[in-house]
């Protein structure tokens, strides 16, 4: 059992109540909690030393990171982030100065984004650090895109340059807050979602809540430097495409809008983003199923995303 | 360093925004979403194999241990539990039954209380499991006890009987959530929380929030049956009443009310919750530290609760 396996069984008869709105499943809950325009957003999302971050690793970076975990997924609905609690489990012998810089790491990124670090707690996991950030926030109502949304015929987009987040990128990237409210602010965004686990296993996620398929232009999908870099070295046995498609840690938006808005949204995009590229890199299908295609035709693409443990 | 110093110093500057009432330090944070009537509190914790529980422990039990640890914040707040996300780190080599049963002590506590469990994460530990809950709901505007609210002559009241709550209570004790709003429902409550490090510690942190003094009369101490088995056992070098002020995660509630509504207090709760044992056992001094009083007289309280950690 993996742990998509895993979670599918888990949340399939979670306890629910008449103020969730969405619940498992998506990049953050949804609640409604009677406010007049606004839905509310949670989230939790934790990094493992060893695992998501290496543990010699520049502190302020660890917090960078965990922090920015958390505020993607609540870009990847297109709410704004208020209020963090962070959970630090570490080792007895921890270096207080070493926790203080992972603090400030989170701190800086919080302020950035006018989010209130508000409490949380420390506890003991003797043999690695653990961090968890507990995010709220909010969305206006209406403008909140769903995984589930996707229409066969969208087009498919995605932000940024893809793959090779291990090389760096993945202690610093930026959360797509303020690029995720433009969009849902100035085009029917119909299907939305971060990219954690990488593109082909994402988008199937994105396919599966929506029950449509999708196809993905080889030539589209935008290389980042680092996986290019990877992928020439002579002893690599990883093309860069690969790398794009699942390496994972990429935190960048993957969304899809009506085939008339492509165009316009592409224009729009460069006028108010001229420094972050957006991509068109397929489109969604009727059926189910994600092909790619390339000079020599479209093939079912086999290649999944970053799974987090297997079992057997 | 421990714990709590390190708690201090961390949460000496962290950011914060407008919507923050309360921040870290209390049970709770408290956050106004703008509802007319009602605040927001926010809440994380996790427990860890090996540390909050047995590795052996019944699943059921760790499951309902750590989602009721987190209801008994919002108890301490007089708040109502909405909504929760789960997180589980596990080594990867889990067993899904158990994770199962996990989730089923959970979800039947969730259920009891109208919690929507609406996700969480699963990522791998490698060495011992960790659960944290993060727990939303909310509260009547001006019903909210903290613990700064304790005034000088108040009497200290807590709910049902102390120590020796690893014997078994830990593991399925019930949040005191209906007491607790029953509670600022028809009394005045100065200040309160719950007990989770045990009476001697938790009792200061409201004596420092609140800038008062505290003196707790020795013979009205309700002490728990475990911790009198305890007691008396031959080998044991830890008197009942030690364990009772000391033990640790009681997770009764803690408050504070003005003198002259401790009797009608006491009368009123043996017709509500007559099976739920409530004593009087002290009262707020004006200064600072506390004291126990015997019959021989009173004197300074040396011991402390749990600390979690502690660090040359």
């Amino acid at each position: 059992m993996n742990e998509f396996e895993l979670i599918a069984r888990l949340t399939q008869s979670l306890p629910t109540n008449d103020s969730t709105v969405v619940g498992a499943g998506d990049d953050c809950a949804m609640i409604d909690l009677g406010l007049p325009d606004r839905l509310v957003l949670f989230k939790t999302d934790a990094v493992v030393e060893g695992i998501h971050f290496a543990k010699g690793a520049a502190p302020e970076k660890i917090g960078h990171k965990a922090f920015a975990r958390a505020l993607s997924d609540i870009a990847a609905m297109a709410g704004t982030p208020s209020h963090a609690l962070v959970t630090l489990a570490l080792p007895a012998e921890f270096d207080a100065g070493v926790v203080a810089a992972i603090y400030t790491g989170m701190s800086a990124l919080a302020r950035r984004h006018g989010v209130a670090i508000v409490g949380g707690e420390t506890t003991t996991n003797p043999e690695r650090m653990l961090i968890s950030v507990s995010v709220l926030g909010t969305v206006q109502k209406g403008k909140c895109p769903l995984r589930s949304g996707a229409q066969s015929g969208d087009a498919i987009f995605v932000t940024g340059e893809l793959g090779g987040a291990s090389s760096g990128k993945h202690l610093d990237f930026e959360p797509r807050l303020s690029e995720a409210r433009w969009l849902t602010g100035h085009f029917a965004i119909h299907a939305m979602m971060d990219l954690s686990d990488g593109l082909a296993g994402d988008l199937r996620h994105i396919l599966n809540s929506s029950k449509v398929g999708g196809e993905l232009l080889s030539d589209a999908i935008p290389i980042s430097r680092a996986a290019k870099l990877a992928g020439r070295a002579k002893s690599s046995a990883r093309p860069a495409l690969l790398a794009a498609l699942a390496d994972g840690e990429d935190f960048e938006l993957l969304f899809t809008v009506g085939s008339r808005d492509a165009v316009p949204l592409l224009d729009a995009w460069k006028k108010q983003f001229p420094e972050l590229r957006l991509s068109c890199i397929g489109r969604i299908t009727a059926g189910s199923g994600l092909t790619i295609r390339d000079k020599k035709g479209a093939q079912p693409l086999a290649v999944h995303g970053y799974v987090h443990f297997q079992k057997a």
